[in-house]
Order: structure tokens, then sequence, then C-alpha cells
């Protein structure tokens, strides 16, 4: 049995403030926390209705009622884990770089996530604006991959004015990223969902690329930041 | 005021079954409802707060009160449409093609949706498992693609089984997309978010192709579906 303080400090790290005070995120589902219990992340706790039967001190048996209780997901799994958020590690200036500029949808910032992952770029800097990677909704979203890409929150444009490495962004009247020389290191910036790149950080981009629409061109919507991520990636690395 | 009977058929229509009973479908937000009164779906009735300046004898100034209660948003916006769901245009079986079996997830379709609009799929083929493309979520998340896309819901295996062009499907084990020859005319087949494509279906697929991963070979994650399509499409364009 959950006491109530136990309840109040899981469900409290639903919000930002409260995971940075405490230094605790929570993932939920038996096949990401294994994912996570392999990494180098530490094990605050780990709540379930079934034993996992690994060595953990800190393994508590509850009641379904219990993970009801403390769980964010409308239909909860049967096992909830709390990890200690790692230390930042500083970014690795080499390779590619994917930085995000006010990224706000979690669903959004976990599949950019996994495809850092998948493509192989180490290092994710985010702005401060952009949502926090420790958001239940982004980690569920990653599936496992938030522990092997390293991501920072800086000062977007005081950490693009220091580094000498060609600066891409996406904007609807770029060149044609399938005609494009892609180098294999650089950095690649996404922009918001509903403003795209804002204007500080569109004045320290060197080059502007852009997928091109083979459809209607009188229709005027763009292609959502994770999927555009997706494409742009795919053709640095092809 | 809208009356409670009004109220009743409105949020019913988040049910499939009563969508096709009624043969409606709801859409919010002025964006989008705009676009779509430029598209040929017909209007039945427009819910809004502010008036549209429009040739409308069908707009009805609502309270917010009672947006809210017909609103299947958290954060209504100032309008909700109801349109015609328009009658079924058959599958042209030329150019490109996109088919899904069994996709579930209401933002991924509505994704998929409008990567096809992007990229020029004419025709969008749905399993019969698929999910229901006047979802009010997928509504939302296709942002207007859905009228400039040819969506069918067909027994998948039978209409595979009738064309001639070659049937593309995305595999772990398949060819390197990047070194496949990929032709103007095909069908590409994504499948479903955990089993991936069925065993009937693989069974006809004539060309097995995959993206190749980049990053740390141990993780066994795949990519999402609407992030796959998006890579795929776009090889299929360049």
């Amino acid at each position: 049995m959950l006491s109530k303080s136990q309840i109040k400090l899981i469900t409290g790290l639903k919000q930002k403030k409260q995971r940075q005070q405490h230094g605790f995120f929570v993932v939920e589902g038996v096949k990401t926390i294994k994912e996570l219990l392999q990494s180098h992340l530490e094990l605050y706790a780990l709540y379930t209705t079934e034993t996992f039967n690994i060595d953990a001190k800190n393994e508590v048996l509850i009641s379904e009622a219990d993970l009801k209780r403390i769980s964010f997901l409308t239909t909860p799994n049967t096992a909830l884990a709390i990890f200690k958020i790692p230390a930042q590690k500083p970014i690795e200036t080499k390779g590619l770089i994917v930085a995000l500029d006010a990224v706000r949808d979690p669903g959004n910032l976990g599949t950019i996530i996994r495809l850092c992952d998948w493509f192989g770029v180490k290092n994710l800097v985010c702005s401060k604006e952009t949502v926090d990677c420790f958001n239940p909704k982004v980690v569920q979203a990653t599936m496992g991959s938030l522990t092997r890409v390293n991501i920072n929150y800086v000062d977007l444009v005081a950490f693009l004015k220091t580094i000498s490495l060609p600066v891409f962004g996406a904007f609807m009247e770029g060149e044609n990223v399938y005609k494009s020389k892609l180098p294999e290191q650089g950095i690649l910036v996404m922009g918001n969902e509903a403003n795209g790149v804002s204007k500080e950080v569109e004045a320290i981009i060197t080059e502007k690329i852009s997928i091109p629409r083979f459809g209607d061109i009188q229709a005027t919507e763009s292609l959502n930041v994770a999927t555009a991520t997706a494409i742009l990636l795919s053709e640095f690395r092809r």
C-alpha cells in the first residue's frame, strides 16, 4: 500500500518544476523500464503489480488500484519506475548535431529523440523554450532512445555563435535538399511547430534547405516538424 | 442556444457508428474549416462564436459555453463545423499508392494523409482495421489534407491481389532503400504500429525494403510508422 506522501511525490513529477526540485522522472511500461534498467540511468524506485525478478532492493509490489493512482496513463501498464535525472554531459561539437528552437509538443520531441537514435545523432541541443525531455509524454514517446542521445538545454543563439560547424535550417524558400551537398559534420536546426525558426536563430543559419512539395501547389500547409526531421536526417545519412 | 438534441447529435459524431449512420463528421478550428469550405466538401452546419462573414445559411452563432459543450478538444477553438462525409471515389490504380495494413493511431493516420498530400500521392488505401479517417483526431491531424487525398477502406488482401503494380513493404530484413531502384508507379504498404505488416499481406509483397539504422545496433526499437512513411515517400519522390 502506497502512502499519501509517496503518491503525492510521484504524481507531482508530472510537473517540470517538481522534477527539477527532486531530480527524478517517471517511466511507465515494462518494456521501456527494462531497457532503461540496462542503461547508465540510476533507478530510484520501481512500482509494479508483477515482480521483475531482478535484484532491485527498491522494487515495490503494488496493487492495480495503487498503480492507477500514480499512473499518468489513462490505461496504466503493469509497472511505473522512477529514475534519477542524470547530470547533463557536455555537448560534443562534432559529427551531425540536431538543434531544436522551441519545439513545444512532447510527441514531436519524443519522435525526434527516436530519430536521432536511429540515425546515429549523438547530440541533441534544445533551446530553453523546448519542452522538457523528462516530461512523461516525451519519455513515453522515446521508447528507450532517451538514454542513447545526449540532450542539452542551452541558450541556442549563444551556442550557435560559439561553434564553427555549418548550420542548416529548414525553410520554405531554402535550397532543394535533394540537390544540396550535405556534409558529415554540421548542425541541423528545426523550428517551432507554429512559427518555425526564430528570427535570432535564422540570422546564424548558413545553409537554408527545403523539402520540395510534389502535391497540389495551392495547398499552404507545411510538414510536421517530426516528419520533416525524419526526411532531412535521412538525406544527411543516405 | 443549442438544443439538447443538437448537442447529442454533434457529440455523438465522436463515434464511428454514429458518423456512418448520419453521414457527418466534425471539423474544429477556423483555419481548417476555411480550407474545407473551399473544397468539394458540403457543409452541413457551422457553429461559431464569431461570424465567418460568408454566405452560409447554416452558420449559427453560439456562446463560448455552448462551444465547450460540443467541442472534442480540451481547449476549444472558436468554431466547429459539421461536414457531410463524401461518397468514396474509386481507387485510381496508377502512380504511387500508399496502403495501410491496420494502422490504429489517429495521429499516425493524420500524419500519413498529410505526407500523401505533400508527396503527391493521390490514393490512400486502408484495410478495414485501419482507424477511420473521419475520426476527429485524424481530421485534426490532417490540417486540411483530407480533402486532397482519395481514401478508400477495402479488403486489403483482395485489393492487392487484383492489381498488377509492384507492391513494396517495409521490413527490418528488406533491401536497403537507399540502394533500391524505386519506380514511379507502385504500392507502398505500411503495417500496424505493434505488429507490422500481417502475414496475409506479406505474402503478396513483391519488394521488401528497409531504412538502415545508423545508430547503436544493439537497440531494438523500430521507427514509428508515420516517420518511416515520411522517409520512404521521400525516397520514392526524390
